[in-house]
């Protein structure tokens, strides 16, 4: 197609108008990579924890949430407030007397960038534990990017 | 203060020219109303939630989710895709024989605006049926604006 009409001459003008203020206006708008680098970044970060966990590492499982106050953890009907609190239920459900990490993995990923600096990720988690059997569930996360790379601030879990 | 240095000037002609910018280009940005707003809209679709359950509405319930195969909806280890099937599984849960819909409320709202057209929304909900008990959990949703307002897009679940 040769012809061009008004409207899509318009069109043309517009978008290298809008990428010239892209440009020159970057600073007036959340500056972010492409949202296939985030969802590659945010599964390395979903990577990583499958790592340490199945390395019995839970601090460096830990390292995938935010390190706040205002990190939420929910489970079941069980609200939790913060980085401390969550390592801590951690501790008491998967490292107790009695009681074993297992071999986690995830699956049914989906990892939906909702803005340049924010993202929910959907899945489902199972661990496999000595005896054989197999817990696992639903999880959705919200994603946020700091400057040191994308964390988890909310993550609601549930059980089959 | 009315002294200016130059690193002061710029950045009031850069604030003029990203407004000009946005006035022009306000296409290619997602033009949002201010967060307090987005706020209160969500609130709003929510409170009309309530209302519509309580008065047994369950369709006009339902017009707080997003009209499409892409709804996600989780409840414990149940994962469904779509408004449709999210229908259905509020009518076998609440409108089947020997089934009541309750006395539905919300509570510990927590909205967070992620983005002008994203937000999450963390809460508590409880039912309270004819016999006195109470079943009631936490959700997590995804709402997405759109051009006929804010609807969750996805939705988790989970009982106490």
């Amino acid at each position: 197609m040769s012809a061009s009409s008004p409207a899509a001459s318009r069109q043309v003008l517009l978008a290298m108008l809008c990428g010239l203020a892209t440009s020159l206006f970057g600073a007036s708008a959340p500056a972010g990579p492409p949202q296939g680098e985030a969802t590659a970044r945010i599964r390395a970060v979903l990577d990583a924890q499958v790592t340490a966990w199945n390395a019995g590492r839970l601090e460096e499982f830990m390292e995938g949430y935010w390190r706040s106050p205002e990190l939420s953890f929910f489970s079941g009907g069980r609200r939790l407030a913060g980085w401390d609190a969550t390592l801590e239920r951690y501790r008491q459900t998967y490292q107790a007397e009695g009681r074993e990490m297992g071999r986690l993995a995830f699956s049914d990923l989906d990892i939906s960038p909702l803005a340049p600096d924010a993202a929910v990720v959907r899945g489902r988690w199972e661990l496999t534990l000595a005896d054989g059997k197999k817990p696992g569930g639903l999880f959705t996360l919200v994603f946020r990017r700091f400057k040191d790379g994308w964390k988890i601030t909310h993550d609601h879990t549930s059980s089959n």
